[in-house]
C-alpha cells in the first residue's frame, strides 16, 4: 500500500511508463503526419461521445468491481485482527490454570500458534514460500504436520483447534466457553476463506480484457479526432485524455487483485506484524518492532 | 470460469461471433448502398447521443445486476467451502469416540456425506445427473433414500443430520456442542437456498430483453448516422461502436446466470474438488488430484 | 415472473400498449404538422441532451431503488423457505417422541402448521382472502383463533410457538434446543416484517411520479426536435427513443410492487409450493405437484 | 408519508411552489429582456453540457444518500416492528406464570412498556413532547423515573430490563431463556441507536449546501442559454429543466430527513400503533384502531 | 462535523479559498491575454465533454468511496454507542451483589472503565495525548498499565475483560450471562478494529491523487475553450465551472478521512460525551454535560 500521495519508489509508476510513452509517440507521429499531408480526414465527432461512453460504461463496472474487491479484502483481514485479538484474550481469561491437570504453557502456545496462523495466511495469499515465523512459533510435531499439508494455514488453525480440544479434555475450559472459543476459530475460517475467494476468483475474464482492450483503440482514434481543433497541440490534448482513460484502467487493474505482492496490495506483512505485537503483548514475550513504509509502500 | 486473459477456447468466443459477422455485414452493406447511391441521408446528431444515453442505462442496469449475481452465486460458494470445513473441524474433534456407546467411524461418515453433499448441490445446480462422488461417498442405504428424493443435496444434509442425532443419542456429543454443529447446517441450507434461489430467479424478462434488443437496434442505424463522416472508414467506426454494445449485452447474459454449464460459470467442479481434498486430509484417508483448468478454462 | 425472453401472455403487454400507441399518434400528427406546414420551428440541440441527463439522472434512481426492492423480496422470501426447511429438520430430529409425556404428532402438526404459515403470508401480501391450505393443515381449534385475528401469518406463527411450548411443558425438548428453535422462529418473523415493510412501504412518491411524467413531456417535445433531421423519418426516430424512456419508467414500476399479483410478482404461489412438498416430505406425507408456469408466467 | 400518487394536501407542494414561480418569473423577465433588446448575447452550449455533467455528479451523490437514510431509518423501524413482536411472544411463552413466586401481571406489564417504548422513541425522534401512550401504559413509578432522565425511550427500555430482572428473581425464567430476552433489547437498542445516528447526523454539509446552490446558478443561466434557440418559447423550455433540477434536489431534501415531522417522513405514529394493537392483542386487552393516512398523507 | 447549512467558521472555508481565488486570477488573466491578443486559439468541443465524462467518472469512484468511508465510520461508532450501552445495562443488572463473595463497586467500576474506553479510542482515533477522562475514570493500577502500553484503547479493553473474569471469580456472575457479556466485548473489538482499519488504510494512491490531478488540469485549459463563446464573461462562466469540480474534489477529501481533527470529522467528542452521560445515568453518578457545536461545528 502506498503511504503518500506522491510515492518516490519507481515501482509504482513503472506499470504506467510504457503505455504513456507508446500514447504520447503515437499522438506526435499522427500529427506530423497530418502536417506533413500523409493524411487527410475529416473531423469526427459524434463518435467520440459514443465512445466515450460505452468506454466510460465499461470503465465504471471494472473500476467499482475492483475497488470492492480491494476493500473486501481489506476488511477481511481487518476481520482477522480483530478476532486474533479475540482469540487471545479468550485464551488468556477464559482458559482456567489452576485445575490439577492444567498445562500452565497452553495459553501462550495457542497464542504463539495463532500468530504462526496469520503468517501463513500471508505468504500463502502472496504464493510466497513459508516464511521464518511460522517456524519460530510452532513446535517442531505441529511444524512437521503444516509443512506436509496441501494449505498451511488451515494446519495451523487445526493445530489450534487441537490445542483447545486438549484445554477442555484437561478440564481447563468448561462446554460454554469452548462453544465460544469455537466461534472464534469459525470466523477466522470463514475470513480466510473470503481471501481465498478473492485470491482464486479474478474479475471475469470480460472485465479484464475488453475496458483496457477499448481504452487503447481509443487512444489510437483520438488524434485523428482532435487534429482539426488542436493541430500542434494535438499530442497534449490527445495525449491527457488518453492517459486518463489509460490510468483509469491501470487502478482497475492495480486494485482487482490485492495479494499479487505489488505495490499495491493490502499491506499484510505490517497488518501480520502488529497482530504479533498485539498477541506477544498478551502473554507477556517479547514483541517485534512494528513495520513501516519502505519507500512510502506499506508492505 | 476462464482463468487467463485470452482463453484459446473457441466456446469462448463463439456467441461473439455471429453477432459480429452479421454486424459488420450489415455496416459493409450501408456503406456500399451509401456510395453506391441507393440511399440518400442527412446526418443525424441528436439522435445518437439520446439512444446512447438511455442505452447505457439499460446496460448498466443490467450488467451491474448480472455482476451482483455471479459475485453472490461465487461468495455462496464460499460459504459452503468455509462451512464444510467448519464441519470436517467439528466432526473430528467435538465428537467424543471414547465413551462406551461410541461408533468410531461416524465422524469420517459425517465428512463423507458432506463430500458427496457438495457434489451433488453442484449437478443439482447445473441440471446434470447424479455424480459417481454421491455413490462413492454414501452408504448402500442413504444412497437409495436420496436418489428417491425429489432434491438430492437436500437429502444427503438431511442424511447429515440424521447421523449427528445418532452421534448424540449415543452420546458422542453434548447438548451445546450438538447446537453449534446444527448452526453449521442451517447455514448451509441458507447457502444451499440462496444458490437455488440465484438458479430459479433469473433476471427480470426485461433486463434480459430490452438492452439486447435496443442495442441491436442501435447497431442497425448506427451507420446511416457516420457515413457522412466516415466515408469508406463507416464499417470500421461503425462495427467498432457497435460491438461495444454487443459485448456489454453479452457480459451481462454470460454473468447472469452462474450454473449453466458454460465457460463462464462459477467453478463449482474446482469448488468441490478442492472441499473433497481439505475434508479428506482430515479424516486421513487418500486424496484426489485438484482440478485444473482445461484450455484455461476452470469448470 | 414471467420465465421465458417473450412471454405470450398478453396481460405483460397491456401495459405497454396504451402508452405506445399514443406516442406513435402524437409523432405521426406533429410530422404531419410540419410537413403541411401548420408548424414552424428550429431545430433545438442544447435542451435535448440536458433533458437527457435529468432524465437518466431521475430513471436511475428509480429503477435501481425498484430493483433493489424486488431482489430484497425475493431473498426474504429465499430466507423464509431456508427457515422453514430448517424448522421442519428441526422439529423432526430435536423432539423427542420416546419421552413419557411425548405426543406423537407433535412435530408433524408443527410442521403442518408452518406449511399453512407460507400459504397465508403469500395471501395476506397479495390482499387475498384466506387459501385452502391454511384449512387444510391446522386444526379446527387453531383455524378460528387464525380466522378471528387481525393478521393471520402472525397468528399461525404464534400457534406454532405455542406448539413448541407444549413440547417444552411435555418434556420434548431441552433448554437449549428449545432456543434454538425459538431462534428459527425469530428469522422467520424477521423476514415476515421485512415483506411487511416492503408491501406498506411503497417507493417515495417522488420516484413514483416524477420519472414517469418528465419522461412524457420529453416524448411529447421529442419529434419537434428530430424533425428538421429526420424529416419523415420523424415517427420511428422519434418513438423509438421515447420508448425507451417510457419502457424504463415501466420496468420501474413493474418492479417496485412485488406483490400485486401481477405477472412480474415474486413466484409466491411456487415457492409456497415448493415448501409445502419439502416440509411434507419430511414428515413422510402425501406431497402435491409443484406449480409450473401458465403461459410462461410463474405465479 | 404520502399514500397516493398525487397527494391533494397543499402542504406536499408548497417547499416547491416559492422556487418554481421565482424560477419562471425570472425566465420571463430574462426572455422579455431579450426580445425588448436590453441583452445582446451569444448562445453558449459546451458550458451548459459540462455543467450538467457536474451538477448531475453533485445531484446523484445526494440523492443516493439521501434516498439510503430514509430506507435505513424505514429497516430499522421495520426491525423494532419485528423484535417488538418477538419480545411479546417470548414474554408471553417463556415467562412461566406457575412458579410459586410468580407474579402473574409481569408478562402483561412488560408488554405494556415495550408498547410505551416505541411511543417515546417515535416523538423523541420528531422532538416532541412526551405522548399520552407513556403515561398509559407505564406505572406511576417508572413512569416518574422517564420523566427525569434525559432521553425517554432508554429509560422505558431500561425499565424492560428491570422487570425481566425481577423475572428471574422470582423464579419465572430460566438462564438460557433470559439470555434470549436480553438479546430482543440488545438489538432494539441497537435499532434505537441507528435511528438517533440517522437524526444526529445530518448529511455532510456539503451535499446539503452545494447541490442546491449549483442548481439555483444553473437556473439564473439557463434562459440565455436557450433564448437563441427557443424565442419566446424560452419560459417553457427554460423551466422545464429547470424545474427538474430543482425538483431533484427537493427530492433529496426530503428523503434526507425523515423524522423532521413532515409529510415525507417515515410514518412512525402508524408503525407505533400497529406494534400496539399487535402487542395488546397478544395479552388478550383491548386494541385502539389502526391510523389511517389523512388526506392521502401517513404520519 | 458541521451543524448548520452556511458554517460560520473560517476553518471550513479555508482549504477552498487558495484553490478558488488562483482559479479566478487564471480565468482572468487567460481572458485577457485572449483580448489584448497575446494569444489566439480556436474554440474547441470535442475535447471537453470527452475530458468532462472523464473526469466525472474519476470524482465519482472517489467521492463514492470517501461518503462510504465517512458513513462507515459513523456506524462503527454508533456501534460504539449501542454497545456500551448494553454492556452498562449487562453489568448493572447481570452482575449479582448480593453473592456472599460479591464486590459491590465492581459493576460500577465496570462502567467507569468503558467511558474510559471510547476517550481512549478517540484520542487514539485523532492522534493526540490520552485525555484526562482515562485518568479520571481508571484506578491508579489499570492506568499505569495503559500509559506503558502501545494502544490504550485495546489496553482499557483488557482491563475490561479482567474486571468481568474477577466477577465470575467471585461467583457474581454465571457460565451464560459471563459469554454475553463477551459477546458485547467482542462487537466493541470489532467496531474498534473498523475503526482503525479506516484511519489506517486510506484511500488508494490513485484516488486520492489522480482526481484532482485532473481536476486541476482541467482548469488550466477551461477559459481557453470558453472564452470564443463568453468574452469578458470567460472568468464568471469558466470559474464557476472550475470551482464545481474543486470542490467535488474537495468534497471527497474532507470525507475520506474522517478522524483528522478537523471540522468535517465524525464529532467524536459529542459522541464520547453522550455516552459517559448514558453510562454515568445508569450507576447513579454526577454526569457532565453534552457537548454542543463550537461555532457551527459540532466536534
Amino acid at each position: 500500500m502506498i503511504t503518500s500521495r506522491l510515492p518516490r519508489t519507481v515501482t509504482a509508476w513503472r506499470p504506467l511508463l510504457v503505455p504513456l510513452v507508446v500514447l504520447l509517440t503515437w499522438d506526435v507521429l499522427v500529427t506530423v503526419a497530418f502536417k506533413v499531408g500523409w493524411i487527410e480526414f475529416r473531423g469526427i465527432t459524434i463518435q467520440y461521445t459514443l465512445y466515450g461512453t460505452a468506454i466510460a460504461l465499461f470503465l465504471g463496472f471494472m473500476v467499482n468491481a475492483s475497488y470492492a474487491r480491494w476493500w473486501e479484502a481489506r476488511t477481511l483481514w481487518g476481520s482477522i485482527v480483530n478476532h486474533s485479538r479475540n482469540l487471545g484474550r479468550q485464551a488468556t481469561t477464559l482458559l482456567d490454570r489452576t485445575v490439577p491437570d492444567a498445562r500452565a504453557d497452553l495459553p501462550g502456545e495457542i497464542v504463539r500458534a495463532q500468530v504462526a496462523y496469520v503468517h501463513a495466511l500471508r505468504t500463502s495469499l502472496r504464493e510466497q514460500p513459508s516464511p521464518p515465523e511460522v517456524a519460530d512459533y510452532l513446535a517442531a510435531e505441529p511444524l512437521a504436520r503444516v509443512r506436509s499439508s496441501t494449505s498451511s494455514p488451515t494446519a495451523v488453525l487445526s493445530h489450534v483447534g487441537r490445542l483447545l480440544a486438549e484445554a477442555q479434555q484437561r478440564g481447563m475450559v468448561g462446554d460454554i466457553a469452548r462453544v465460544q472459543i469455537e466461534s472464534t476459530l469459525s470466523v477466522l475460517t470463514d475470513a480466510q476463506g473470503g481471501l481465498e475467494r478473492i485470491k482464486k476468483t479474478p474479475l471475469p475474464v470480460q472485465y479484464r480484457f475488453l475496458p483496457s482492450f477499448f481504452a487503447r483503440a481509443f487512444c489510437l482514434i483520438l488524434p485523428f479526432a482532435v487534429f482539426k481543433d488542436l493541430q500542434w497541440w494535438t499530442p497534449v490534448g490527445s495525449g491527457l485524455i488518453g492517459m486518463m482513460f489509460l490510468l483509469a484502467v491501470q487502478v482497475g487493474r492495480d486494485l482487482a487483485d490485492p495479494f499479487l505482492d505489488r505495490v499495491h496490495d493490502v499491506p499484510m506483512t505490517a497488518i501480520c506484524r502488529s497482530i504479533e505485537i498485539d498477541l506477544l503483548e498478551m502473554i507477556g514475550a517479547d514483541t517485534p518492532e512494528a513495520v513501516g513504509p519502505v519507500k512510502q509502500v506499506l508492505w
